[in-house]
């Protein structure tokens, strides 16, 4: 007989039952070959001796492996091991098997990942300028949760939760049809409309709708890091063209146009990520030509929009004459505080369809409550009642920021006041190295970016985007002000 | 002068400040040709006299414009299309632009949609013997809802907020080891697991990092047609293999993978979709020594693994010895009742970090709300909880289904009990068109799939799975009696 007694180690603090945990340890004896298939097992009584336990729990170890067809009961000679079973050659005896210790035996593709060492975390009290977020504490989080709570409390919900459908929800796209034509100037119907996780799974599923391997893609030179990085997973061959005070430089692209067959342009209208400029009204116009005149698929990159400070935003250009080529893509993630994400795609009705088939595949559909209560909030204007509240405390810490910068770091920094977004995107002296700056600031509790994700396919500019959105007055007083010890040290060094 | 008057509506009872409807039909008038770059508008006072608004109003669409670039103040001369826009050849005159009205001018990529014309949605107080979905009044909706008011009330959360991962909050991947550990017997850390949106995210994932064009990849016949798509989405040529009452037949897998390079195999272990049949022992055990004989990448598909009545489910190919190759999936969504749709995948750690950076190009990361409130109900055990008690409901609703089937039906339909799942698998007589009846039961107030959709790349075997979980046993009787008078007139027809 096996020594059973050191093989099976039983615990009753588990969760699962003791029976269960007797019949997987044997499962797994079968499958390391220790009990062939044919051999018999000790009696009942035997077995639960050796163990210290109830006969009746050995039974029942039993029972189910018999109903999993592992053992087999012999009338009066007692329980086999299922006599069907191949054949397992012995293997090396692991007490536990664990595979996932192992790396995979196939090979399997290498994804690229952002080639950039992210700084660790912030801990504890440690301030943070990050890329852009916003305050979570002035998120709707609280109405977000009450909206949920009376979603599930109505009981046709529970019907309306079988048919959800990948292109979003009914409610919310109908409330978006609203929301999106009173802020925006769109002329559209919910059929133009995609909701998706996050403007990121619109970004992807609208240029799957449209690159293919090899194809010219043109992006901004800098450009927001996730959206080269996605064209590239698709196949694209990236064109980069430069971004100045104005914007991209359209007259660059029409050039492009005019030499290449291109598949695809790139853009942010307004807050470029990470420049934060906002394209001009003459290179719009000049733009909307170009995408007439040669058809050339554009996808616009809107995050932000909501977010603006200096005058009203200017309209995108998807609300323009474009000739159903304009991919328009924005979210709400920003105004859930980065809880909930959910963004959107507009598009003509056909190219929503597409990638309203292909977001099937890839994620069958959105979470139908948290649709549902953000359909709620859009409709009884908490949305706009949170943007016009943080809007104006937005504007106050970004004003804030820039004078601080500018009275505390003058010397050291180039940077243009932003008409929008979350954050101030800042130049650095060449002096100064980004990298020890970030790795020295943390160890005087302040986490910034190293600067090396703000130049992936593009010159450095030895920038950083500083977010001030997130942080109240005194704490972007207090990052500043170890930000300019440092940035002395620097300069004295 | 343009007829300005009839040009410029205004509608004081949009939520749009009048000012900026002004302005925003200016653009929309300078973009379509009308307005040329250098001619001047009327003065203030003059436009507002036609508009029948305050002078202040125009004069604040005017400097939005001028602000915006798109009018130039002339000294002493008033107000001007600015001069540097490029000029735009006059177009047929549209009072609204709406592109997205017009298809895209360019050709996008028709995705494969599922060549199934689906049943429209159920109305009002419609039955559905659906494909096998949870009953949402069961689910743990309120608790979940609880659960992320306390996450939104701890003020440590807005700072977590910010570091969401692509693999998913690290306290629901903690809470997760234990959970799968003590239901799978897993032998896996968090390194080992990835949150994703729902179990059919994780599949793209992981057929994504293995599948290339052309690649050959084995499938059940029949077989989950989501997953299907999915393969043929990303290039795969799918070799079919039977499924039985034993399940796949593992053999024809065998001889496949020794004439042909096999890139991949994909298999539903338990409640296989659409047949409900599990894999038994004798072919798990050889299916393992088969995917150590020749490193062959599975996806082992679990969605239903903690919906199981008959006995324990038997543990997933996972848990043995493999040598790393077998990604396991699996789900939390109905557990939630469809509301909130998270899956997770376990895969060898450089697996999980690969898929994390395609993830990250797809859609950033997850919802960190939902799965922190989802690690608050696993570690407070009213997953577990939850899991019980709806197993023991579903259960009884099988039964019944499964009763009135053989009573009402016994002569029209063949049938297994499935031994878990929330569907069964019952073929009916070749005298049935189940398009017909179908659309019969429609009329009826009866909502059932029309079939096809289970015979995607496999023979029909004019079979229909038939939901019980969602429906209350009075729902079910009810859904039946209506059932049976319709079979009863087809089979006399």
């Amino acid at each position: 007989m096996l020594p059973f007694k050191t093989l099976i180690e039983t615990d009753k603090s588990l969760k699962l039952p003791v029976y269960q945990q007797i019949s997987n340890r044997l499962i797994g004896l079968i499958q390391e070959g220790l009990l062939k298939p044919g051999s018999f097992l000790p009696g009942s009584r035997v077995l639960a001796e050796h163990l210290a336990l109830h006969r009746k729990t050995v039974i029942a170890a039993y029972d189910e492996l018999i109903s999993q067809d592992w053992l087999e009961a012999v009338p009066r000679k007692g329980v086999m091991v299922a006599a069907n079973l191949p054949v397992i050659r012995p293997r090396t005896y692991r007490k536990t098997v664990t595979p996932y210790g192992e790396e995979a035996a196939f090979a399997f593709h290498r994804i690229p990942t952002l080639p950039v060492p992210t700084p660790p975390p912030a801990t504890g009290t440690m301030l943070v300028l990050n890329d852009g977020f916003p305050d979570a504490r002035l998120a709707p989080l609280n109405e977000w949760v009450r909206e949920c709570r009376s979603v599930i409390e109505n009981p046709r919900y529970h019907k309306l939760l079988m048919y959800g459908k990948a292109m979003g929800s009914e409610a919310l796209r109908e409330a978006m049809v609203k929301y999106l034509t009173d802020t925006r100037g769109l002329s559209i119907s919910a059929d133009h409309i995609m909701i998706t996780r996050g403007a990121q799974m619109a970004i992807y599923l609208a240029a799957a709708m449209i690159i293919r391997k090899d194809d010219y893609v043109i992006v901004g030179s800098p450009n927001y890091f996730y959206a080269d990085l996605c064209f590239e997973q698709l196949g694209a061959r990236l064109l980069y063209v430069p971004v100045d005070e104005e914007g991209i430089d359209v007259d660059a692209v029409e050039k492009l146009c005019s030499s290449k067959k291109i598949k695809m342009l790139y853009l942010i209208t307004h807050h470029h990520h990470p420049t934060t400029v906002t394209l001009s009204a003459a290179r719009r116009m000049k733009l909307l030509a170009i995408i007439r005149k040669y058809n050339l698929p554009v996808i616009e990159d809107d995050y932000d929009y909501d977010f603006h400070y200096s005058s009203a935003p200017i309209l995108p250009l998807a609300s323009a004459d474009h000739g159903g080529n304009v991919i328009y893509i924005g979210s709400f993630t920003k105004s859930l505080g980065l809880s909930i994400r959910i963004g959107f795609m507009i598009a003509p009705a056909s190219f929503i369809r597409g990638s309203a088939s292909l977001r099937g595949l890839m994620d069958l559909r959105g979470d139908n409550l948290s649709e549902q209560a953000l359909a709620n909030l859009l409709a009884d204007g908490t949305i706009d009642r949170h943007l016009k509240k943080s809007n104006k405390i937005y504007k106050e810490r970004r004003d804030l920021l820039c004078y601080l910068l500018q009275t505390r770091l003058g010397d050291a920094v180039q940077f243009t006041i932003p008409a929008g977004g979350m954050a101030v995107w800042v130049r650095f002296s060449q002096k100064i190295s980004l990298v020890k700056l970030a790795e020295k600031a943390r160890a005087r509790g302040l986490r910034i970016a190293s600067g090396e994700q703000y130049h992936y396919g593009a010159a450095s500019q030895n920038g950083l985007r500083l977010g001030f959105a997130s942080l109240n007055n005194k704490e972007l007083t207090e990052a500043v002000k170890i930000l300019e010890k440092l940035v002395r040290e620097e300069l004295k060094a």
